[in-house]
């Protein structure tokens, strides 16, 4: 199983994500890459301390839009969208090489995220930049998704994310974060759920209902002191239980 | 001899330079980055370009400044800036490899292009930069400048410019912009001065007397209409002299 | 019968609108304000110009996005959006201030306008935007939009506007741009046009047949020479046939 | 006495100042302007929160740089400063009216108060937009800096400012932050500096010596929890002591 996390999600003053604390506890590293977050100095220290640690590193590409942290829809024509892609995979991989380890995949970061999960001319941009730029690279998403589906059919190599700290739909959909009880946030109940994850295992959804939710990759969140403690509960608790961690996209 | 230009100097709804004509005359390419100018649009399409003919890639970095256009010197702290140019670097070898080429030199532009003829710490972390980036990579820039003195010892590949519509000091230094004289408009004229620098002959400073001006490339602007016909006839002028014209850098 | 045109619309070395020529023609400057472009010495210009010569200045509030111009929808939460049209009012209302006039009204440009067409809740939020910052101005929009239909409930000002180059469908909207026939192009056909709305005639649709369009005010775009040259043409007839010109929210 | 502070240094996602506690402290707030931090809403907010406890709003206009915090150098055109100054003053004023309050003053930011401590051209430049914008508007700056002397001349209202944190030379010049003993960090010694400043008695320098320091406003900071703590340990003292604080530039 792998554990992936945003991080290099500071930007000149301001901090969020404590990286060198994540970089301890993840195999797979979402390296923001300055649409949303990130400066070029987060930005290559993630990466060195990425390769340090051999915690593989991928592209977390956004919409262009610091001053909303890429969590708002834009309607990008979609070759744009595919451009601007491909301006943030070449700047991350750049400091990947830099850094002497070299990107391993792309990951789509919040309202992108969400859009290209049903909006398909934004989902096919995507996918048209990553296979523009190297289509030997992996691609991290929802599983049922129009990226994924999409990706899968232009011969990437396809991986689905489950959400440790989120409840599910009956359906194996995720729980909107409006709706009461859509996010988890007892730490054990969290690593329980981890576990049968990584077992293969059914779990326990919004309803009580049990669903089995494909997962290659489990996603922990590192924007505050609280979120890096679950995550790091997550790890002791897979490490524990004899789950082997290892980066999904492999790395050096 | 080399002739270098400008371009992909457009950005969104701004239209400025004209990339189709200039990629018609100019051997080496300097593709804004996205820093003063450029978006992921109008550089992909300037790489493609470039790629179909034979013109070689070199990353125009810049100080962080679109509503400047690159051109006021910022007190970035050097760690910073190598960053900074890192970021660009990486960004613009993603269009090349894309357009299915490769990035061959790196061009400072604007004020950092000024900054570094003296500044030894902002020159010395483009350099650093570089280095860190592909030491193969080769540089363009100003004879006589901290930039190239420094990028040379420090083993990377260094190649000069001349300026087609610049008038040079008898110290062989630009003449200011602000002084008198400083920018030649006559294209006979400048036709003229750049077929002698191509055959290593002296041209003629400002006050009259003969200096020499080792050139490995001429740089031509394409910034206005009048800028692209001055640049087509000293392209023709060139290739009737039987100068040959090739990118200093290679290209693929 | 008022005249209005996007102005201040160039950023930094880029220029886009002639503002000077549009300011001899029309009686109302829809003044960009930094958002979608305009940076602050081409907005002081075109109020101090528009102060000159007595036309009247509005606010052409915009998403925060240079990259696209404005021509993206983005789906920012209304509350923010509310905030962000407040800033950009009140940056105008400064330069206009220090031209020696005052902000009369506001229109808003690009995505945002065809958004508030229909779009409730950003119609609100811009409608918000205005209430806070003065009741008293006026504001310009599309005849039959939720964003002055609201504005008009909520008490402001509203003004109609007609546009001189579209071609409208038998309904009275505008017949797409996508679409063939949407933009008219011949001056004397477009010079005939506003004669008509300038006198309560109906005018041709698309179908050929006749419609009344209601309007305070006529758009004319001034992006390019050929577009400063039809609005002077607009100008010219409407005078020739005896039509007043003056700003609809008034000037000093 | 008056107490100032810097606030509305959050921006989008990435919180900075915790303004609420700062308001209850200060009786002067230096609201960003969204040009080095502040976005709409922040600012809002600000002006808001500072109008219920009758703080004064004051303009901290800054360098257009986002990504350095405002604390790098930029060598801009004296004109375009202006401009870029009058905007942000125009863009808080507008919130301060939407709060039911009005703008009182404009302090400098970062690196441009630094740089018009001595340089007199972006001082003047600054000068010019408070004029030209209103010269009823307050200044506050170092005192003996060109800014406050230009700004004097210039008929302008001019208030000076110590550091409550911040050790002093016998000149009574900042000691440069990177020399050691720079920054005071022990409450008691702060809060104690301060009631000395407010009673207009000498303070110790940084070599043991006594200096006069003429303060019509203390600046404390609210950048951490730590800075916070110390900012009410200052006001709690001055209270205690006696001190009357109140707006130097008045509110409503």
């Amino acid at each position: 199983m792998d554990l992936n996390s945003d991080l290099a999600e500071s930007f000149g003053r301001w901090e969020l994500t404590d990286d060198a604390a994540l970089l301890r506890i993840v195999t797979s590293a979402n390296v923001a890459c300055g649409y949303h977050a990130g400066d070029a100095t987060v930005i290559r220290r993630a990466c060195e301390q990425a390769a340090e640690r051999g915690v593989s590193v991928g592209a977390q590409v956004s919409y262009r839009d610091l001053a909303g942290f890429g969590r708002r829809f834009i309607d990008v024509p979609p070759a744009e969208l595919t451009d601007d892609v491909i301006y943030q995979i070449g700047a991350l991989a750049g400091f990947a090489r830099v850094a002497g380890t070299e990107l391993r995949y792309v990951k789509p970061h919040g309202a992108l995220y969400n859009a290209i999960v049903h909006h398909a001319e934004q989902a096919a941009a995507v996918v048209a930049a990553v296979r523009a730029y190297d289509p030997g690279l992996a691609v991290l998403g929802l599983p049922g998704s129009e990226w994924l589906d999409r990706a899968e059919r232009a011969g990437l190599r396809v991986f689905r994310e489950a959400f440790a700290d989120r409840a599910y739909t009956p359906e194996g959909t995720l729980v909107p974060r409006r709706e009461p009880g859509a996010v988890l946030h007892d730490p054990r109940v969290i690593a329980e759920r981890c576990v049968r994850l990584a077992q293969g295992e059914p779990i326990e959804a919004v309803d009580g209902s049990e669903i089995k939710v494909q997962a290659d990759s489990i996603c922990v969140h590192g924007d505050s002191p609280d979120a890096v403690a679950i995550a790091e509960a997550v790890r002791e608790r897979l490490v524990a239980e004899g789950v082997v961690l290892a980066p999904f996209a492999g790395s050096r």
